[in-house]
Formats: structure tokens, sequence, C-alpha cells
């Protein structure tokens, strides 16, 4: 906000690609935590082919707007640039070996940090402290790290809706799901209160699985009736039960990936815990008992925010966070 | 086995439609308990397509089977047929508008049977006993009748792997790669025999969202686990634990579509009681506690022993199942 329209220094350029678009922001090398003046976002997500996250789609939206935001920056160019993309440890080839030659033409970027999404989003929430960070929307990961360890990224979870994200908004809303039908079939662990609810949501249950099943957006199906999981629990024991459960699993999440030690932060991320209170209240006192030594703080920033502090700690030579490779991985070009 | 091999009285024909295939049977009306001398096996599944399941398909295979079968048992015709077929009551508007007339003028068919899959295959376990089937496969689904009170079928469960088949060959493959990766990511709840199990099957644990997701057979995929889990179950605490909680799934969804009153005959059929003892006798010993009035048989027949029976009932006037004109629908076709 106090920042210059026009910024002395050098400045910085975050990238975050993901389900729901693509954003940009510069901000000023020397104060990557202000808000940044200048941003750029698209809802129109870069395509995954078969060779992964296509470069050529990504750059297509990505020079043009760095370029307006450069100019609206009055930066000469950028001394370090961060894109962040959901899918850049398994999908990221192609970005890998396309965007550091690409960048370099077009800003004489030198600096390149390649990030997964779940990264940006450590970084814009606890910055480089030692911790973990709980990302739950659809699906759910955590991702920990101690920079004064040597050790890498402790990523646990985040395995999809059938093989895991336990907790997530598809597992709470696939919970629910389930107990509204053994409700309707007399089955025990039902919830007629669940059932009333999924009626409402999507006609008579008979017609259910005609309504899941043929969708290529299962597991966001799924997640639509969280809501009304949380919403139920306040009076139905079988709706308070899941949650109380999925509260119990993000926890567990929690701790599996946090560095041993003491003194770690968690921040928990993500549209889930929008949930509330309902939800968040469950999961601290999970974490208390499973954490001892931790605290629980609110998120200093998102995944845009923490591209954003990764080129600026790139520009400063100040990574310190796990450079692996895969879910972190730096390119220097040129001399 | 005693039967001439060119009955004296009229013969019936039963067809079992489903996902491997399509199989005919030919027996004397008066005796569909004996094994059939005459039948048909094709493993090309019959079609399904936008109107359902395609009767133009169904009976390119069906008329020529058919008359084969009806001249090598020497029966000039039929005195009825039950045609099941999986996705009968949600898939079979084409076959119902079709059928009849088709087998009227190609056998003189006067009496039809349209069932579903889960009809003739309780008819094949129990004939037209009351009691409970479960069809326990990659899914699960429990059917049950009274033939003598007049109510409709019961049924339970079969919401699919998404919504429920609790305690289905999905289910149980599907808790038990979790827990692998619980085990992988250090969560609780993991197990590290089943880990080992899982990337001997699957490879490392770090590709099998990749080797899971883009299939469109996930269900079966998932149920492909199962009999590692079974297997594990005598030394593995969290594998026993699985398929513990998988019977009493099975035995509580039984127990929800068994009709009132005593006397009651449950029998387990489909592929996932091969995996033997180790799931059978946790089944019977909570069913012996939910339903303490019914005895746990062996199921007399299959699904096209089933198609027999039926269509023997109806050539004698004889069908006591529920006839909903969903789940079993009866035509009288002509005078």
């Amino acid at each position: 906000m106090a920042e210059p329209s026009h910024p002395a220094g050098p400045a910085v350029l975050g990238v975050d690609s993901g389900g729901s678009g693509l954003r940009l922001a510069v901000a000023p090398a020397a104060a990557p935590h202000a808000r940044p003046e200048t941003t750029y976002a698209s809802d129109t997500p870069v395509r995954t082919g078969e060779r992964g996250i296509d470069a050529h789609h990504l750059l297509a939206q990505l020079l043009p707007a760095a370029e307006t935001l450069r100019q609206a920056a009055g930066a000469s160019g950028f001394a370090a640039v961060c894109v962040g993309a959901a899918g850049m440890a398994t999908l990221g080839q192609e970005l890998r070996s396309v965007l550091p030659q690409a960048l370099a033409e077009a800003f004489g970027v030198r600096r390149l940090a390649l990030a997964a999404d779940a990264v940006t989003g450590y970084a814009g929430a606890l910055g480089q402290r030692p911790g973990v960070v709980v990302a739950a929307g659809t699906g759910l990961v955590a991702l920990g790290a101690d920079p004064a360890s040597g050790d890498g990224w402790r990523r646990a979870d985040g395995w999809g809706h059938l093989l895991g994200d336990c907790g997530s908004g598809a597992w709470i809303g696939r919970a629910g799901l389930e107990a509204a039908l053994r409700a309707h079939d007399g089955r025990p662990g039902g919830s007629p209160a669940l059932l009333r609810a999924a009626e409402e949501r999507f006609g008579p249950a008979g017609g259910l699985p005609g309504q899941l099943y043929p969708r290529a957006d299962r597991p966001a199906v799924l997640a639509s009736f969280a809501p009304c999981v949380a919403r139920e629990a306040a009076g139905d024991p079988v709706a308070a039960g899941i949650v109380r459960e999925a509260a119990e699993h993000i926890a567990d999440t929690a701790a599996a990936a946090c560095p041993p030690g003491t003194g770690r932060t968690v921040a928990l991320t993500g549209g889930l815990f929008r949930l509330g209170e309902v939800l968040r209240a469950p999961v601290r006192a999970r974490l208390a008992a499973r954490l001892p030594g931790a605290v629980c703080a609110e998120p200093e920033g998102g995944p845009l925010d923490g591209a954003l502090r990764l080129a600026a700690a790139l520009a400063a030579d100040a990574v310190r966070l796990p450079v692996d490779g895969t879910l972190l991985r730096i390119v220097r070009h040129g001399g």
C-alpha cells in the first residue's frame, strides 16, 4: 500500500496456475509481503495434455500479462520469477524444459523457481518458517518442512478421493451421502437428517447414482455435499461424527507431515476450512494432542503470495525451503 | 441327467445377460431344477446404448441360439421364457417394448418374464422361498422377499463404489490401499504388510494414483486388491480389521433386506465369497447375531438356474415372487 507505484528497486514476478485459472502478481523484490499493486487473474486454466501441463498454453497467457504488469510497475525486468502450478511435480516436464529460455528471452530472467502449488501454498502461509501446511478443499494434502534440518519436504496424503484425501471435502460429502443411503435402506449408521438433505439437493435417493457416476467431476460432486453435512452436524449425531472423524484425519495428516522438533507452526489453508468452527475447533483440539509443541496459526497469505515470496527469496539468494528438483526446482539461466 | 434328450412335455427358456456375456438354457417345464441338457454361452456382453440395453443386439444373439437349443431339446416351442439382465430395472425400457413381440413371432412365446439379474440370482439361490440373497463381487447388493406377505422386493445397498457397496470387493480393496498409503505416509491406521503387497502388485506407491484414476474400470482395479487384503488378514491386524468390518457391513446389508418373521433363508452368492472362510465365517457370526431366526444356506444355483425356474413357474402359473413391473415384470402375449 505504501509502496511507490514505480518501485525504485528490482521487481519479482509470482505466478499461480491451478484448476480455477491463472494469476500473476508483481512486487518489489525487497518487499514481497506488501500487497502487490499489480496483479492479473484469468479464469482460463492452463491445459494439461499428453505431455503434461501445456507450457505453450501457459506462455500464451503469461508473457503478455507479465509484460503488462511489468510496465504498470515501472520495472525494467524481473530479478526472479516463481511459477507455482498444480501438478508441477508429476506433469511439469514441459514447463521445466521450455520456461527458462522463454522467460530469459522475454524479460531477461536469470533466476526461475518452478514449484508445486503445495510449495507456493506453504510459502504463502508460513514463509520459510518450519512447520506444516494443510491444504484442504475437494482434496487434502499436508506439506511440512524444516529448512534448518537439511531434510526434504514431508508430504502426507493427497492421494485422491479413492485412495485417501481423508477428511477432505470429497471425503466428508461421500461419508454424508453413504449415511443418507444407509437411512434409506434401513442399514445401521444411517442419518434421516442427511437423507432429507441429500434429497433436497439431489432429488430422490434412487436417482443419486445416475447423478454421480456419469460425471467426470465426481470428487467435486461429492464435496458439494460437505457443507450440508457440516450444517446438519449441529443437531444430527451421525453428521457430527463424520465431521469429528474428518477433523481427526486432518490433524493426523498434519502430524505425519510435521518435521520433528518443537516450535513448529501449523497452518490450515483452503476452502474446506470455510466450513468454520464446526471443523476448525476439533482439528485444533486433535492437533494439540498430536503435536503438543506446535502452534496453530492463520496462514499469512495464499499461493500467489507464496510465489512472490519465493521469487523475492530467490532474487536475494535466500531460498531456505527444500530445493528437491521436483516439488521445488531452481533454474539459474546464463552467466 | 435322467431326462430324455427329447423331453415329452413343453420346454422353457432361461436367459442370463450380464457384464461377462450372455447365457441361455432350455429345460423341461416340469423339471427346471434338473441340470439343463442344452445351454449356450457367449462372452460378448449385450451392448448398452442411449436407449438402455440394446434389445436388437440381444435378439441377434438370442434368437439363433434359442432356435439351436430348441431343436437340440426336441421342443416344439417354449411354454415360457425368462430373461434376466443386469440393469433391467433402470435400462430395460427397450427390452420391455421389443422382446414380447419378437419372442412371440419366433417361438410362439405367450408368457415372458423380464427380471433384474438380482431377481434371477434370488430365484437361482432360493427358488421362491422367503429370505434374502446377497450378491457380492466388485459391488454388493442384497435382495429380500417374502412371497406370502404380499410385500414387494426389499433391496439394500447396491449404490456403487462411491455411495455404498459396503463390504464389496471394491470396498475391501479400497480400504486396503488406503491402509497401505497410510503406512507410506506415517499416518495412523497404516499397514506395512499391505504397503508391501500393494507395491508388489502396482509398483511404487507414488505411482498408484496414476494407475487408478485414468482407468474407466476403477471399481474393478480396487477390487483386484481384495484377495491381497484377505491373504494378509492371517497375520496383519489392519488387514484383519478391514475384512472383519466388511463382514459386518455384509451382514448388516443382508439384515436390512431380510423380510420380517422367522424361518428366513440367507444365501451368499457371487465371486467375493471365493475369498473363503476368512470372510464367510465372520459374516455368518454377525448374521447369527443380527438375524437369530434365519438360516444361512448355500445357494442352490446361479442366475441362469433362476431364470429357468422362473420360466417354469410362469408356465405353471405359479410365480409367487413379487411381480412389481420393475425388478420383475410379466408379459402375457396374445389370447
